[in-house]
Parts: C-alpha cells; sequence; structure tokens
C-alpha cells in the first residue's frame, strides 16, 4: 500500500532564485541537503531523474547532473543500477511515522457497544462503492447538500419507516458521522432555545452530559426503572429536554415499557418537551417483537438519533437524526457549520448497499452470530457465576449483570483486569440516583465463545473472593 | 441502485400482542394498513411472503394468507404472478421523496473554489478502496484514533513535507472533514486560550469571521496589500492568532512575499502569536517557482490547514491539520468532541492513492488542465474585455479582474446574472479596508473555454454599458 512512485518525486519542492548569488547546482545542492537533513526526503526516496527535474525547474540537465554529483559524493544520494538515484541511507534519518503506543490488548474483551467488525461485509460494500463510482453524475462529488445526498435521505426513510416504524420523510434526515456528531448537532441546537435544559437518564451514557457541558446546557439527571426513565421525576425536573435509550436502556438494558413511552409522550405534547431518542442496538432483538421507534409515536417531538456503528462498523462514521419539522433548519445549519455535510462516496455506497437490502442481509447474519454469543454468555454466567444476576438481555450487545450486595464492583473490574480481561462496571454511569448496586455490562460483540467462557469462569471466582473476603473482613459469615 | 430485495421485506416492523383482544390476523392487517397509508410501505413494494412472514412473527402461515387476502380485497395488497404480492398502486402514496427544488443552473458558471469534478479519477479512486477492503486490518474499522488513521497521517507528513517544503511529524497531523471542519476546530481551540483574539485579512475569505462569531470568538481585519498581509497593521491589532492564505491571498490573488514571510514569522515569535495559514489552491502554481508552505519556516508557530477538495472533490470532505507540539492535544480533544473521527476507510484510500503517487499524477494533470483554461480566460480578458485590470493570475482558480473606477459592481454581477452568468463579486469580502475597490472573482476551475469566452464577451459589453450609464448619468463625456 506504500509504494511511492518515482515519477511523483519530480512533485518535490525547490525555490530557485535566479537574481540571487551563488550557481543553480548550488541552490539545488543546499536545497536537497535541507529537505535530507529535515527529513522531508527520506532514506530510500527515489529521486526524479535528471531530466525530469531540469525540466520540472526549467534548466538545462547539466545543472541537476552536477548537483546530484556532488550530493552523492557526500553520501547525501547514491546512483543504482539503471540510472535510478535515490536517497542515501547514512543520510540523516528524521520525521520517521512516531507510531502511537498501542494500548495494551486485553486478552478477553468484554467492552460493550462493540460490533464484529471482523465480520464487516466487504465485498458488498465495495460492489455498492463500484456502482457508485460507475454511474453517479459529478454533481454529486461537489458541494452539496449539507444534510446529505438525497439518495441516502431517501433510502434511509424507506429503511427506517419499514424496520423501526417510524413516519420519516426524507427532507427531514440528516446525515452525520456517527452518532457522536449527531448528538454534538442536537446539544448545539439545544442551547440556542432560551431556558432550555436538558434531562439524561440515571444511570445512562455519559455523551449527552459531555455534550451538555462543553456548550453549556444545564443539564439534570432523572432516574431510571425497569420500565426505564420516571416520568413524573421528568416532569419535576423542569428540563425541556431529555436523552433516552428506549429501544435497550444504557446500562440497564431495560425497554422501554408501552405505558411509559405513552407517557413520554404525553410529557413532551403538554409541556412542549423534545424527546431525544438514542436508538443505538434497536436491531439486536432476540424475540419475536421487536418495539419501533418511539419517533414513530409523535415525529413532531422527537429528535432521532441512529448509526450504522453498531450495525457495520464504528470506522464507518455513518449516522442520522431525523428531526421534527421545526428543528430541520436549525439541524442542518449545525451540521453545515461543523463539516459543511459528510463525505458523498460513502453516503452514495450507504444508499446503495440499503436499496440492494445488503443492510438487512448483514444485519440477519449478525443476529444470529450475536444470538448464539448471548446464548453462551448466558449459560455460562449461569453455570460458572452464578451469583451474578442478569438484566436487560432480550436486546442489544451487552447484559448487564448485578453483584451480590457488598461486594466491590470496583476491586472486581480491577482483579479482572490483572486477570486479562476488560469489563466495564456500572459504577461511572450513576449520576445522582440513591440506589445504586454494583454490576458488571459483559459487551458480547467482539469476544469468541470460549473468551466468553474463560472470561465468566474467572470473574465467578473473582467475586467469590470478594465475597469471602468481605465476610471475613466484615461481619463474618451471615 | 435502489432495488429493494424481497428478503429484505421480511424486516418489516409488525407488533403482535397475544395477550390484545382480536385476532392475530386483524392485528397484522391493521398493521400493514396503517403502514400503507403512512406511506412506510409504498405502493410496488415486494412484501414477504406468507411463508416468510409466518415464520418472523411466529404464527402459523394461514393467519399471513387470510390477512393478505383480505388486504388485496381492500385493493391495499395486489397478488402478481408467480405468487409475489406486492403493495398496490391504488394505495395512498406518500412518503414520497422529497426533492429538494433544484437551484437554477447558471448558463455559464465562474463560481471560484470549484474543481472540475468531471475529472475526478474514479477508476484509480476504486483500485484505491478495493485495496483497502483487501488488505486492511479489521481493527481499523472500529473505533479510532480521533487524529486519523496512522497510515494517512504518514502519507500526509511525507506529501506536505516533499511538496510543500513542511517539516511535519505524522503525529502532528490531524485528519479532518475538509477546510470546514479544520477552521472550526480551530476556532473551538482559539476560543478556550485566555484573552484570545484573531485577525482575519481584509479583504478575505468569511469563514475564519463565521466560526470566530460562531465561538464567541473576538475577531479584528487587517488590511492586506499586494505582497499580503500587514504584519504593521496586525502587530497593532493586538491579535493573539492571524487566519492568512500566503499561497494564494482570498480574495486578491496575490502570494505572501518573501519578507512578508519573514516578518510574520517574526511577528508570531515575537508576540508568540499563532499563525494559522490556510493553503487552499496551493497546488496550482502556473510557473516554475513553487512557494512553500510558510509553516516549514517555522512549524511551533503555525497551524497548517489543507484539504482534498481543490485537487479531488469537495464532495470527499477531506482536509487536515498540522499542527504545532502544544496544540496537538487541544485540537484532537476538539476533533473527538466533533465527531469522534473521520471515516476509515476513506481515510486508507486516501493514504493508498497518495502512496501510489495517483495524487501527484492527478494534479499534474488538473494543472495543464487549468493551465489552459486560465490562458483561454486571460485571452478574452484582455480581448474582449481590455477594461478589467487582472491580478492573482499565478495561481489557484480564479483570477481576479478590478473593474474600473465608477463602474457599479452590484449593477454589473447582476446584469451578469440576469444573462445566465454566475459570477461573484468582491463586495462581499471586504469587511473595513477604506480603498475598496470594484472587481470581479473569475472562477475557471469548471467553465469550458467556449463558456469563459463567451461570459467574458458578454461581461465585457455589459462593463462597457456600464461605463457610458455612468459617464451619462454623472457629468457627461470627459
Amino acid at each position: 500500500m506504500a509504494r511511492t512512485r518515482t515519477s511523483s518525486s519530480s512533485e518535490l519542492l525547490i525555490e530557485l532564485r535566479r537574481d540571487a548569488t551563488g550557481s543553480l547546482h548550488g541552490q539545488i545542492e543546499r536545497a536537497l541537503r535541507a529537505a535530507i537533513r529535515d527529513g522531508r526526503l527520506t532514506s530510500g526516496t527515489t529521486m526524479p531523474s535528471s531530466r525530469a527535474l531540469a525540466g520540472h525547474l526549467d534548466v538545462s540537465r547539466g545543472v541537476v547532473v552536477e548537483a546530484y554529483e556532488q550530493l552523492a559524493a557526500e553520501g547525501f544520494l547514491v546512483s543504482q543500477q539503471g540510472g535510478v538515484t535515490r536517497v542515501g541511507s547514512t543520510a540523516a534519518a528524521a520525521s520517521e511515522a512516531v507510531a502511537a503506543p498501542s494500548p495494551e490488548r486485553p486478552r478477553i474483551d468484554f467492552a460493550y457497544g462493540r460490533p464484529d467488525v471482523t465480520q464487516f461485509p466487504r465485498g458488498a460494500w465495495l460492489r455498492s462503492v463500484r456502482e457508485v463510482l460507475n454511474v453517479v453524475p459529478s454533481d454529486l462529488l461537489a458541494y452539496g447538500d449539507s444534510r446529505g445526498v438525497a439518495e441516502l435521505r431517501s433510502a434511509l426513510a424507506a429503511y427506517l419507516n419499514r424496520v423501526r416504524g417510524m413516519a420519516v420523510q426524507p427532507d427531514r434526515v440528516i446525515v452525520c458521522n456517527g452518532f457522536a456528531q449527531a448528538i454534538s448537532i442536537v446539544g448545539a441546537v439545544l442551547k440556542l432555545q432560551p431556558g432550555a435544559r436538558v434531562a439524561v437518564e440515571d444511570p445512562g451514557q455519559r455523551d449527552p452530559i459531555d455534550v451538555a457541558e462543553r456548550v453549556g446546557l444545564p443539564w439534570v439527571p432523572v432516574p431510571v426503572d425497569d420500565c426505564g426513565v420516571s416520568v413524573p421525576a421528568l416532569d419535576r425536573s423542569a428540563a425541556s429536554a431529555v436523552v433516552v435509550t428506549p429501544a435497550h436502556q444504557f446500562p440497564l438494558g431495560s425497554v422501554l415499557s408501552a405505558d411509559r413511552r405513552a407517557d413520554l409522550v404525553a410529557w413532551a405534547r403538554d409541556r412542549g418537551g423534545l424527546i431525544v431518542e438514542d436508538d443505538y442496538d434497536a436491531e439486536y432483538r432476540f424475540d419475536h417483537e421487536p418495539i419501533g421507534a418511539l419517533q414513530g409515536l409523535a415525529p413532531e417531538h422527537v429528535v432521532y438519533c441512529g448509526s450504522a456503528s453498531k450495525v457495520l462498523a464504528p470506522g464507518l462514521r455513518l449516522g442520522w437524526l431525523v428531526s421534527p419539522g421545526r428543528l430541520v433548519g436549525p439541524l442542518a445549519a449545525a451540521k453545515e457549520a461543523s463539516d459543511r455535510g459528510s463525505p458523498a462516496i460513502e453516503q452514495l455506497a450507504f444508499a446503495d448497499f440499503l436499496a440492494r437490502g445488503e443492510f438487512d442481509h448483514h444485519l440477519r447474519r449478525m443476529r444470529s452470530v450475536y444470538r448464539q454469543r448471548r446464548s453462551v454468555l448466558l449459560r455460562a454466567l449461569a453455570r460458572d457465576a452464578p451469583e451474578l444476576v442478569t438484566a436487560g438481555a432480550s436486546a442489544g450487545l451487552h447484559v448487564t449483570a448485578w453483584l451480590p450486595k457488598g461486594v466491590d464492583e470496583e476491586a472486581v473490574v480491577a482483579a479482572a483486569h490483572d486477570a486479562g480481561i476488560r469489563i466495564a462496571g456500572l459504577a461511572g454511569y450513576w449520576v445522582e440516583a440513591r440506589d445504586r448496586r454494583p454490576g458488571l455490562i459483559f459487551g458480547y460483540g467482539t469476544a469468541g465463545d470460549r473468551e466468553i467462557e474463560e472470561g465468566v469462569a474467572t470473574i465467578g471466582t473473582l467475586v467469590r473472593a470478594s465475597r469471602a473476603t468481605t465476610r471475613t473482613g466484615s461481619d463474618g459469615p451471615p
């Protein structure tokens, strides 16, 4: 992937001043010496032929030959068979790629929210890119609508209406770079509204809080129970907007109940409130009763956020917002301000990928892969860590497991880490809630069956050891 | 590009409640009727087979058959040969793609800063995407370094060091979505610094002003002359940073002179000022003396912004920042906050494209295309609009042309528009400068030879008409 063509070196930057004192070949020598010393030309780089460089600089070929000979004599350049000249290996090497130290890979990884990117459908994606490059009108490669290309907005509307039970018009879709940009844009728009105050789930994800703090938007936590966010508490909070995860509450895994959905929509209608629906993980339901998006119930009161990160790959950075009519303008303006729109070829490829049914196809395939891993995980937990009580296993890519009371969550996470296991506890996701309980988040998107089993067995042992210590250390056996 | 596969319709969302009153087939009928009325299922869509839908919903096939027959009787569904069932054409059509009204295309387009996207190297780009999809480790498709993939940062460093005479280490490169996001991120970071105040060129581009106003950063205009920005005026402005276009001042087209470069760097060193270098159009120099980037002179005092928009296509949204050491952290954090990093496949494809020498190759080809258009434009201006005095023609994708004194720039632009010609005047780019002069910006990135000639001839006529009016209307013939 990284061969430099000879010809490309003729783009080498050399500034010649014809009015300057000193010969032309001397100027070339100084420029090349400096470039090699600075590391702008690295050892082994093929130099342009003397003819090419002479043509490029508009000097006679003899001038360049003289400079090359001098630099070869000094060891900066090396002449090779076939008349090729390269930068010498004794020349000062500099400006090498500074490799970032790779973070130590855990042996067993229960990180949540990570799909299995080894399953990315490379062939199907390439077919879509090829189709786009074959047929797309050039206009679409120029500056365009900051909301995204019309082809993708239509394809997403059709997909969301069909699969998520939504009511989406293509002109209300705004394509973003993943959920991260979507929530960031929503935060910027909320901030513009006088008296805005955003409620977040407690426990809940950190992203909306981070965004609120960055843009200077007041925020308030609202407790979550087994049925989802508490609507009376939301009402009391005097928030003008709330960010929720109805399909699979993060991190507890509950699905927002039908009654709670109705209450939440009633709150939005009565109070003029805005619901920001983070529909992450919605594609992974492991039973026969899929739950539609909240947006379908109240399209004028919901900003919907979705992404391809959990189905295809986070590296695509493909996400989308669906907006109520009144917010399309402000959200599109915020996207325009952020980066003037998402990359066109990738958007068009995704539109094609959706329209061909490849997205559905991949989703079906992955659903069965994850269902299998989930079964392995649940079986292993029941067998080798029966002290843990699971929750939220009906959807998504993680299972939350409550630790027995009195077990030190932080100590278990740390001991697991020492044993080469990456797993998150719940501690980082509580905000104010009083009835905090210790728990672990078992992400099963990336781990293999054996790793899952070994990891669970180890954690089971750690939990039992921790209980024993707790008992011994405090008030002895119950 | 937009055929829906039959199988994908089995992803149709139907919520069945087994505890509800009413038959299962009745529930299915109501759900499908609603979906068709809402436009979630559009006319002509292929329905899943009764067997597939029954399996999906975990009901007997007879239940689905009954529902389909009822809906067919009502005209919502149509049974076709081969047992295929489709949504009927008499069903309420809704949720159609809302086509944005396409802005009226000018007959002749002198818009500036637009490359010729019809020349986008589709085949070469596809080869790079294919290579990436063939060889890239899956890890790179997961969440990654918000600065961008290491492969691209290395390839960009090598390219910029070689071609732009810069001093770039890969770990100081931050990949962005075009210049728009780059300058937006720079603005967010400047805003964090106590007492920050940014100077902009007058006349100059609007983007840095828009960003400053958005983030609440004080800004001040500094006049530009034939050699570039006035350093004494910058010094008096008490700005802590300045945004400049050294390679091709926008809109006047001047190249920042060697003396002025030295003065500007001295200002940065003495005052601890930051230079934000917008290196747009730098690739297009039409003489033999390329000018290096300012960054090469003072890497610790310059934030460099570049993009592939003017060489390849704006639709790629590929841009990059090169940062002084002390700002890498804050800029990377701002990029992380904005969208958690740019799309991986596109970054990797561009890295491959650069390493193969395809970028250089395309650039050489386009340089000759634009040189030709520039010649046609300059010849046409000399012949058919001799009243206009050109400036800044040695680089870039536009030529600025001064109008004779007394000619109403706005009237000429409006009259050109009425004649089907899109061209910008200078009026929108002055801020405070006293010696404003009327002028036009002839972008020649996208117009063909004949359009250029016809457009210039028409504008010449309009200018002469305007002068005649001015003379007659004011103090008669001189």
